[in-house]
């Protein structure tokens, strides 16, 4: 994995960035600008310098469109920016004899989409997506659930052929999980794949909220044409939070990185609302995999449109040098006058 | 098949469930919030205690967390629920020599989607969808229209590839069917699938009221893949009566029902104006055919995208016992903090 | 190429219309209809006559339907309706030795979607999409992009594997495009396909006014299932223009003609926000690329779900006589109870 500094370095080396970006009068319309319009973009803040008795004037076209695109260069010069928490991140079980046990701990948090910008989260051991669940096909398993929430909660594995006691349907698989209370789900892994797990009791609102993570099953046997350098996995959420990747929203998601000539395998998983059709610049898609299931054959696409509850997996071969753009191309999910937001990364090939 | 009996059993089976339901206090808290949003949720009512004087209280955590649970609670337990009217019924034929004569007339009804949830609907038969009509590749269909509707009307066979003057759209095929005109459609069945009939005239309108049934082609010489026990058409729409399978809303959805081991043909069909991605929990699903198309090699899933105008038929194999949730994926179609509503449903193997 | 007034006398023949309108009392409430409805359905009026001195009387059903169906019969009538302008003309390029120039200047205009609606646009060249850019594998090619818009813009090429200087991302790959300013994109032409050229900066609302064209590669050589007698290119969009193709709402849509018994290949191309499930009457469509890419075995259908980015190449075998209603399938897209609007148009096979 690359650190963040080359990253950032990468980003840095766009040529001439620099030149594009007036000072004076420009970036006092800009400031301007962005102070009337508020939150609304959500795009970070234009540099503005201090100019506190120009006279008023009427800005020129060449000025309105400086002022636009200082706000855009600024989102872009912020990628991938800082902010608080990770979710997605890979949770190491504790072994019980042969099992491998996961203490999922669900709770109500304060949550960064972005630096500045903190949203009320449900989220399983602070983490939103959850942390991430990584078994083999036939491990044994055991989730241990404790409900911090201030209502009832329960997890559904979304994808996984379990034992019906297991499916983790309120009052039809089992009662739900009231606050304070811890509840166990136990099985063996039954089925290889991108799957999820996330609440099903009153999940409009909790799903929205964060009570989602990646259940992915390695199978025994991999195909070949499994085999990547880069497995990244990308959850896609659209409620609450807004639009998000992972539970954060551009300029603050994570770019995905790849060294020129590796595969790069990416799991899409959608946990919004919403259809997003994921375009990546550049390089297209093989797509090998739906909901875990390998398809009969692989195909290819740089624009897959990913449905609600739906898991792709696809294979990028990453044969092409730069930055690319990488977003859902429903485009008022990606980008405002403002400035691209939500739905937006970069695959980076260095 | 199993009756309605067995299968309310098998959902009575939950274990412990009344040992969830706490009474006094909860269930006037319970009956409370749901007096307080009316028919948001459309989730029927929890049972209510009388307690006319009991002192004012700020409920505690646990008891708001219960009194959300005894409503979802509330809907599982009814479900199935019964209702008046039944759509999709089998329509039989009358042969007239060797021609199969189908009536249909089309009238403004009152619909019930729940008990007590009476929606004005236009009808075919008196039936929301319409009767199924289910023939052979090659025979030979009369289908006489009768229009007891306020405004005019005509059918279109949606995926029959038939002669242009039987293809229903109004000032191209033929003229609009007045108030209280008959209309014949004649032609031999064309190609085999999962089709539809629908309203072509002021159809936003006609077929979000109702104007709208399956078209089922079975093929002279099936595929082995197609082989099932048990042949369920599911039709969503999301128009005037809200979220429905085949007319109904949760929980007075049907359930599909089938015995351990046998094979299940599931044919979804969309008259809405919204994608419905379909999830099944438990057992994946095989999908066969595209719009009545075979598919070229069959794939697997267990979350559909089901667009409107689609048909997609799969076939699940029935090895996982238990009730299972069936429901969109948009959480927001099939569930609310009153519990599951709309497009939920569940797969019964017994 | 089938001329206008042939594609007009197909649609006159459909039998007995004229027999469908009734004049004095009906069509005096169409008109008074149409007055007191404005705009909203964006449907052509009806031939009203005058009536001043009729009394006042309340309409019978019959009177009501007459007057609703003499709305959609006008539509109809009107299709193929003449308006300004025509979107997605074959662009020549000027020739700088081997590569291939072509000029393409981005300007402000009005448009007309429809005959007297006005509307606008963001144009390449004055038109609404953009000309049509038509190029083979391996050629060399020099876009110029002039920007006379009152704000910056880029050219990204939707679908090419470009070098990541080319790929049109302002702030990533080059500076914004500022107004007066030129800007020229230079490479060899790396992937064949159904492709789009658009903006890639304030995206949202540039694509939406028109900055969107489609980029076709032509394979060095083609897979004899490409092989097409006609080749029609169909660009969906539903933003600030309504729902259109190729920039035009019905009845103003361009038919799709063919003669019996020839192969027609239709590049379905969605360049706006919202899915859009294309419903063909009386033939199937055969898939047999994605985003330019072949799929690995063709699959057939009749109405194919086609996402923002996406692009999806069908073969439809036109061995059915007739015309033949071709619409999205999310009915509000297509029909209001003042006939059909938006995204209908007819395949023509004579």
């Amino acid at each position: 994995m690359t650190d963040k500094n080359d990253v950032a370095s990468t980003f840095s080396s766009v040529k001439s960035r620099r030149d594009f970006l007036r000072t004076s009068a420009v970036s006092v319309i800009a400031g301007g600008a962005l102070a009337a319009c508020g939150k609304a973009g959500a795009a970070p803040s234009a540099p503005v310098s201090a100019a506190p008795s120009a006279p008023v004037k009427v800005p020129s076209e060449r000025e309105a469109a400086d002022a636009m695109d200082a706000m855009h260069e600024a989102g872009i010069k912020a990628f991938p920016a800082k902010s608080k928490g990770k979710g997605n991140q890979l949770l190491q079980p504790v072994m019980d004899g042969h099992t491998k046990v996961y203490k999922l701990t669900a709770r109500k948090i304060q949550w960064e989409t972005l630096a500045g910008q903190s949203v009320t989260a449900y989220a399983y051991n602070d983490q939103v997506p959850g942390p991430q669940i990584r078994v083999k096909e036939g491990d044994k398993v055991r989730i241990v659930l404790k409900n911090e929430l201030p209502e009832s909660t329960v997890i559904h594995f979304h994808g996984l052929e379990l034992p019906n006691a297991q499916d983790g349907v309120p009052f039809i698989t089992q009662p739900p999980v009231k606050p304070g209370e811890t509840y166990t789900y136990e099985f063996v892994v039954p089925n290889a794949g991108s799957h999820m797990y996330h609440s099903h009791h009153n999940s409009a609102t909790q799903v929205s909220l964060g009570m989602l993570g990646a259940f992915i099953v390695e199978p025994r046997n991999p195909q070949p044409i499994e085999h990547a350098d880069v497995d990244h996995v990308m959850i896609l959420n659209d409620g609450a939070h807004g639009y998000t990747f992972n539970g954060k929203s551009f300029p603050a998601t994570e770019p995905v990185v790849a060294k020129l000539g590796q595969k790069l395998r990416i799991r899409f998983m959608n946990e919004g609302m919403m259809i997003h059709p994921m375009h990546l610049h550049g390089m297209h898609m093989t797509v090998i995999a739906k909901d875990g299931w390998p398809q009969p054959a692989p195909w290819k696409c740089d624009t897959l449109n990913i449905a609600p509850g739906e898991r792709w997996d696809v294979i990028v071969n990453c044969n092409n040098k730069g930055t690319w753009a990488f977003h859902c191309h429903i485009l008022q999910h990606a980008e405002s006058d403002h400035g691209m937001f939500g739905m937006v990364t970069a695959l980076i090939v260095a």
